[in-house]
Order: C-alpha cells, then sequence, then structure tokens
C-alpha cells in the first residue's frame, strides 16, 4: 500500500446523506462490522454490540429522527450499543465505541460505500429499544446510515493543526 | 488501493509497548495529528486538542502511570484532550475523541509505526494538567506512545461477530 493512501481516504471521507438504490450485500456488511470489532478497548473488553436494520424495521427506525430521509435513503442501518453489562470505564467505552464506529466508517469508504453516523437518534435510545425490543442495559450509541453514495460535495471543514497543537514545535 | 487493504491493515493493528531507538520526525507526528483532526464529530465541533511531548518532559510524564516503561521506551507521546469550552454533548464529544484517537493508530500503523493507547493514565490527569501548566477546560483523554515497533506478538483477540450481533442475519 502506498504510504499517503490511508491519510487520503481518512481526509476525503465525510457523512454521506442520500443514497442510490443499490442494495448493500450481507456480506459486505459483515465486513463492515468486522471493522468495528477490532478496535481497541481498554482492557480489550470490547463494549459493543452491534444490530443491522433494513427494509420496513429499518423505516420504522427512520421515525425517531428529525434526519428520517438519511434512514429512508440508506439501503441499511447498523445500530452500534454499548454493553452496560461489559463496563469498564464508562468515559473510557465510549471512546471505544467511537473507535469502533470510526473503524467502519474508514473501512466502508475505502470500499466505495457512504455513509452517515447520525447522533441526534439517540435522544430517543430509550423508545427505540422498546420498539426494538432490547434490553436496557444496550445503550444506543449511534446509527449509521449505509449505502452507495450518489455524487455529493465534500463540505466539512476542519480548524488548522496549528489551532488544535497545544504546545506547537 | 486494494479493496481488502484496509480492513487487513484494521485487524492486524495491535498495541506496541516497545519501540526501537529510532527518532520520529515531526513532520511525521504532523501527519499523525493530521488523521486526528479529520475525524467526524458531533456537529463537526471537533472538540479535540492536542499535545506532543519528547525527551525529557515526556520521561517526566511517565511517572503518572503505571505503565512507564511505554512512555519512556516511546519516542514521542501525544496528549488527546477533550476541549470542554468546546462541548457539544459530553457523551458524543467523547465518541467523537474515540474517532479521532482510531484515525491517528490506523494511519501510523499504515506507515510502519507502532502505538499504546494509555488510560490508566487518565488517574492522574489533574495533577498531569498541573506538571504541563495546562487549563482545566482541558480534560485529558488519552496518551499515544508512539514509536517504531520491535518485533511483537500479535495478541488480543476479539469475540465473534456471531456473539456481537443481536440479529443475526
Amino acid at each position: 500500500m502506498m504510504k499517503k493512501d490511508v491519510l487520503k481516504l481518512i481526509k476525503e471521507r465525510r457523512s454521506v446523506r442520500k443514497f442510490k438504490k443499490k442494495k448493500i450485500t450481507m456480506g459486505s456488511v459483515r465486513k463492515i462490522l468486522e471493522a468495528g470489532r477490532w478496535a481497541p478497548s481498554g482492557l480489550n473488553n470490547q463494549p459493543w454490540k452491534f444490530m443491522v436494520l433494513q427494509k420496513e424495521l429499518k423505516d420504522r427506525l427512520s421515525r425517531y429522527t428529525h434526519y428520517s430521509q438519511v434512514i429512508t435513503s440508506a439501503d441499511k442501518v447498523i445500530l452500534v450499543f454499548l454493553d452496560k453489562k461489559n463496563i469498564y470505564n464508562y468515559e473510557k467505552d465510549l471512546l471505544s465505541i467511537g473507535a469502533c464506529i470510526q473503524n467502519m466508517l474508514i473501512f466502508l469508504h475505502s470500499i466505495n460505500y457512504g455513509a452517515c453516523w447520525l447522533g441526534e437518534i439517540l435522544n430517543q435510545r430509550d423508545k427505540i429499544n422498546k420498539m426494538l425490543g432490547i434490553k436496557r442495559h444496550l445503550q444506543l450509541e449511534a446509527v449509521i446510515a449505509l449505502g452507495e453514495p450518489v455524487a455529493y460535495k465534500r463540505k466539512g471543514e476542519r480548524e488548522s493543526l496549528k489551532k488544535l497543537i497545544l504546545n506547537p514545535p
């Protein structure tokens, strides 16, 4: 692999909110979850659990967010839960879940899929658990809407490194 | 880029706790921070700040953890802070910081560096801020020890996907 490739991938990845009407195979979804599964976690406790929704159930989920069109447009969604029965340290577990999500986002971008990491929907996490029959110890942390991207503009700039480094050399 | 490459990178990455006595240029460190900088965050609030320590100051930091040898062995360390002046939602900000850390870990692995994401050191975060003269609104979330890995065994297995998917197809 060329050295610059991964940095390029990371820099060009953006949220995709509109998708082509094309199927993503469960085989591809499994590979994406596989990327998530290999994230690091404190004491390797792996506090994540996943759920994959499609079709009617996916569209029912879309009612719990203001961004329902992202979910209805997506072919599938991945729900990422923190398994509170598997807690090591709440703060560090959240960091790990973030690493797990990012593994999936980078990988799926590398195979030309697009995704939107939805957060606002967490406001309705209790109702969503109930609707899905998911127990309370599984706390919804993210919904990743997934599909083949339609052409999109790369928005979302970032602060310069200069502003982010507390002790610039 | 070959499609399978990023998944391979993600799966083969492991914590590195012992490093060669070789310098990592600040140019390389900047590229690693660049990878972190491009992580996604809620409303693109980019709640992270970074600090890079080397030499004596790095070794002084090593006193705040039981895993001091990882830090003294590393050529440099990156400190990742949550900037509480830039809070959007504490839980989601922690997820973003996790994504930011993982971007750095994947990228640095792709250019053949190794790293250890240290968490236990957070127990001493207040003392560390004081030692470094860092204000309280900057909350230490991770220390990443960084260097050229000596040969290492890849330990750290993961649960099977079967156990992680709540609704296996």
